[in-house]
């Protein structure tokens, strides 16, 4: 009879591949590859307590391959998450605990959402950014309160995509120790062999990353993963590699083939899989007795680890109450009390101030009362204001720096942001100018599918960053993100909206954009005007017309407000009342209650949405009648006032095009 | 005095440095440390014909670090390409042919648009790609046609960027000899020093990738660039990059310093600068007689190689006339007369198709005749349709395979994609997935800003994806795509509405993306519908209304059309007369005269849009008053059609949305 650890791996092999027959969906190929490797870090060292998946210095798994999501949630059940032989059955299928990829939040035990390759390996590394910061933050002498460990299941495809070669070099560069990747090395991928497109050597890539790399040759040898697994744990300067040369479709008939990749074996593939793998022919979604009650043991090692660091905190508690107390509200993702009196107001005496200027202010008076702040930008700091003042670079040399220096790597630096946020304890935030969110948009739309608390700053928003030219100037970006589900984005007019907008970001359960100027913009007198109640709602009149009788309406958002307001000026001068509404969020401008939008914008009126990017989306806004002053095509390159105004965005325009409604 | 070489280089130092001045805006510090570098390749290597800038034979430099733009024009200056001392001195002002950063289109001399880091570097590979197919393609013995380096200068931040990781690695693996890549490697980044954010070993990770690595360790010893650029040229087996160890800001006094990179040195350390390199301190924009001299030496040898060449092509011409005819055919970017007569007309008793299969027998259709037709899928070939059979595969073996393995790196297949456009004579595809369009996007702008006849197949384009679950099922990529100017979408409503949106994407003179299903859709009978002729319009009446009085308008794309005929149907049963309008592509249907548009949608009925996707920007093309049937959240893992309907897309929902219409 076969031992008990070929047991387990059989078992979890069978599971994911029924899973996979049943729905006659998914890829059975990666989890029989891979089966053996996940079964040692699950059964020897990933400390886990599935009674209390959230349990904070748990370490994390997340598979990268997420396409393998089979083979998940067969370690999933297996482990006690709570996924029954049910969810499996039902998997890929309307609703289930078991989609077709893993998604974070569906599915108890699911670190992270994958399946758009590279993102769990630059997740990881987010995660890593953030377990090195809270244990130098709250570890004490005798008290390990945070340490835990980031494994992967990493793929080929992971290992092609640039996103995680800007991780991996991060990673390196920060000596982040703690991260442990299982390379899955089979040799296929979609089209064929690897070698059609990635004959790299990828073990001395990842050495000249300053990464440990060790290699595995034989996947079935749980020995040898064993050991690896081990040395790269003992290694705590460097992320470790592990290459383990695996056999996609392991005991199937398309071993070896990309084939096994991406659909169903078949019955007759299945049958004689079970027969190369001495696995009972008349069986699905098979458990032996034994197989259970063997991965009982390390539930139990789990559970105990648990009970264990439960008491650790306590002695913490004690010995730190301060520190204790900070900790556990991080965690739970609880804000200190009274922390947006730290908010600054702004005065029109202060002068003029790009709101990308403001948001510095801001950040750097929130962050001596919100601690758990963190981040920086992609090699842009100084442009994007991002740095915190007094606050230390986080560093392979200290990691209780809160200004973190990604590098021109916005792609990893999103993702790590996301991963930092899926970690927990941390509020963190990455910064680049709001063109450069094109390079990050895979992962901003994860952020969005999770809902993870993940603050972008996105500066120099529109065609007046001048100089620089189209490659710099947003135009489409703006649609672009809204176009995401789930994703909130701000673009603030002046100084005190920027203010609300940060405090709305800071309070938000999911991600948000704040979307900032280059230039600068006169400050609205915030004790004349209703933003601190006008931001969160989305929308709001800013200016009402004189005499409170508008004949029209402009909406705008950004520096184009200003524009709005003199626009405002010149008609009055002329006797046509108009209303300024100020629009620094359309998403919540669109949840609040019909009454409230239409008491901003009058279903009666005519109205005029002034926006210096793709016109696209406004009406869906503002009401069908809404007429757009938007731009549809590129910017141009030449000093950002003569930019501005060739494209036609002056107050006599904005009034023009008004008078010509009314 | 200095020698030739110096006053050379410090000739383009200064009116680099002067033109930052002038326009008080710019990045001074890239090119005094990369100018002799520079120098040694336009002077002694680079072969190039300022009378003739788009000689198909020439090398091609890309100054992948774009913000140094300064120093391109002050070599395009000194070389004879008609950027006169005027134009320099009208650096980054409106209309000037000196923008912020190069502009594709907008200088002679300038090989692609960069600015957006790693795009350069990845555009080169392309390029390189093409070259080497075009020389297997059409080279003969004694008559080597296509014989070109690709070069580049390229930046830390450049080597940071995922794309540049993607596209390093798979140039590597197609062993790309004729790239000669020099590494301005300055150690300073816009936050500081590298040592901050970048501390791999560059050049081990190179060598990891199959390159050639060479260190130049003192960038003012022109021999030593001399011998490396050389010892590049000399390797043809393999990519090469030399690490040349620069200094920014090189004689100025904030040289190695993070000052020097984006903004003007100012007064004083110009008058600093000066000193220190020995040149006039009363003269801006100068350039010593002897200089321009010099330079025109360089510009003769080139003229020389072009005369040199036009007698080979015309030897080739009469060797081989055929294949004369269509290398200048396609260099001049013509089609192949009755070209189009290859295109297929589908029937619907061929059963039903998805739009990916439809496109796949397009391609395979053309492929014969469009013989400079040439791409691939980044790993997702067999689900993209795009093996074009008996075409072999591009690689390092075999430079003549059309069918290109692109590897799992979307983002470098795109800028892949848009070099190959670039270097002219192919005619360039590339294929992934909708949903991972996201990966690819800074490229495909860029593709829009430069007009690039990039083709790109976007299939798997809706929820009905299925199983694959919501980070798999595109919601919000069409609007995103859609917002960039220049970019033209098309998604087809069946076979031969693709069969027609390939014809208009071969004929294109910009980007094309075709948006193409997973699942079958039966097929329109071509005969019936007037496919041909509406496609090219982006909007036309595929079906109107019994009796020719519509009192409603369907509008809707892709698999929706099909939904929109089947609530004309129901409608129809109970008196209401409804036409429907397929638009395939909304940017073409916006180009048509009011008079068409008024008569495809007239502008008195109701007019519902019926597309799985995010609903933004539909009211802007069919008008104020249009209904939107879209999906405001992401999608998720069930089978396709399952998800389809319990997110509303059926017949019977349709025609409810239109009976409250009515």
């Amino acid at each position: 009879m076969a031992s008990i650890d070929e047991r387990c791996v059989s078992t979890i092999r069978f599971l994911a591949v029924d899973q996979v027959e049943k729905a006659k969906s998914g890829h059975p190929g990666m989890p029989l590859g891979a089966a053996p490797m996940a079964y040692v870090l699950w059964d020897r060292f990933l400390r886990f307590d599935a009674t209390n998946p959230k349990w904070p210095n748990r370490d994390r798994f997340i598979l990268s391959a997420g396409h393998g999501s089979a083979l998940l949630y067969a370690l999933l059940h297996l482990y006690g998450y709570g996924i029954s032989i049910e969810d499996l059955k039902r998997f890929r299928q309307w609703g289930s605990k078991t989609p077709g990829h893993p998604e974070y939040g569906e599915v108890p035990g699911v670190e992270a959402t994958t399946g758009p390759l590279g993102q769990g390996f630059a997740m990881g590394v987010g995660m890593a950014i953030a377990e090195a910061h809270l244990a130098a933050v709250y570890n004490r002498d005798g008290f390990p309160l945070v340490d835990g460990t980031i494994y992967a299941i990493v793929s080929d495809g992971d290992l092609m995509e640039g996103i995680a070669s800007e991780a991996a070099s991060l990673a390196g560069h920060l000596k982040l120790g703690k991260l442990v990747y299982l390379y899955d090395d089979n040799h296929i991928s979609i089209e064929g062999s690897t070698e059609l497109a990635f004959g790299e050597d990828v073990g001395a890539r990842f050495a000249a990353y300053g990464w440990h790399v060790q290699k595995v040759s034989d996947s079935e040898d749980l020995g040898l993963i064993e050991s690896a697994i081990g040395a790269a744990k003992a290694e705590t300067d460097r992320p470790s590699l592990i290459m383990v040369r695996t056999h996609i479709g392991f005991g199937s008939p398309k071993k070896d083939s990309a084939k096994a990749h991406g659909e169903p074996l078949g019955a007759e593939a299945m049958k004689a899989t079970r027969e190369e793998l001495g696995w009972p022919a008349d069986k699905t979604f098979y458990v032996p007795d034994d197989v259970y009650n063997h991965a009982k043991l390390a539930q139990e090692k789990g559970a105990l680890a648990r009970a264990s660091w439960d008491k650790l905190l306590k002695g913490y508690e004690e010995a730190y109450p301060d520190n204790a107390r900070w900790f556990k509200a991080a965690v739970a993702g609880e804000l200190p009390s009274g922390w947006e009196k730290s908010l600054p107001v702004f005065k029109p005496a202060d002068g003029a101030m790009a709101t990308r200027a403001a948001s510095g202010k801001v950040l750097n008076a929130l962050a001596p009362a919100v601690t758990n702040l963190i981040g920086g930008s992609a090699d842009l700091g100084p442009s994007n204001n991002t740095a915190l003042k007094d606050s230390g670079d986080f560093s392979a040399k200290d990691r209780a720096g809160r200004n973190i220096h990604f590098g021109v790597r916005e792609h990893a630096m999103a993702a790590a942001v996301n991963g930092m946020a899926l970690y927990g304890g941390v509020l963190p935030f990455g910064a680049t100018f709001l063109v450069f969110s094109d390079y990050m948009r895979p992962s901003l739309r994860l952020a969005a599918l999770m809902q993870t608390h993940s603050i972008f700053i996105f500066t120099h928003d529109s065609i007046a960053v001048g100089e620089d030219g189209p490659t710099h100037q947003p135009v489409d970006q703006l649609p672009s993100l809204r176009s995401i589900p789930g994703f909130t984005v701000f673009r603030p007019a002046d100084a005190n909206e920027t203010a609300i907008a940060w405090r709305c970001a800071i309070e938000a359960k999911g991600p948000v954009a704040l979307v900032l100027t280059r230039q600068n913009l006169s400050v609205l007198d915030a004790s004349a005007f209703p933003i601190a109640e006008g931001v969160p709602k989305g929308g709001y009149i800013l200016a009402e017309a004189e005499g409170g009788k508008p004949r029209a309406v402009i909406a705008a958002s950004g520096s184009e407000v200003h524009l709005a307001i003199s626009a405002r000026t010149i008609l009055a001068a002329e006797g046509a009342q108009v209303r300024v509404v100020s629009v620094p969020c359309r998403e919540l401008f669109t949840e609040q209650p019909k009454a409230y939008r239409d008491s901003v914008i009058p279903p009666g009126l005519p109205v005029l949405a002034v926006e210096m990017a793709s016109p696209m989306g406004w009406r869906d806004y503002l009401g069908a009648r809404a007429e757009v002053m938007g731009i549809n095509r590129f910017g141009a390159s030449a000093p950002g006032p003569e930019v501005v105004e060739k494209l036609g965005f002056t107050a006599e325009a904005v009034a023009a095009r008004l008078r010509a409604l009314l």
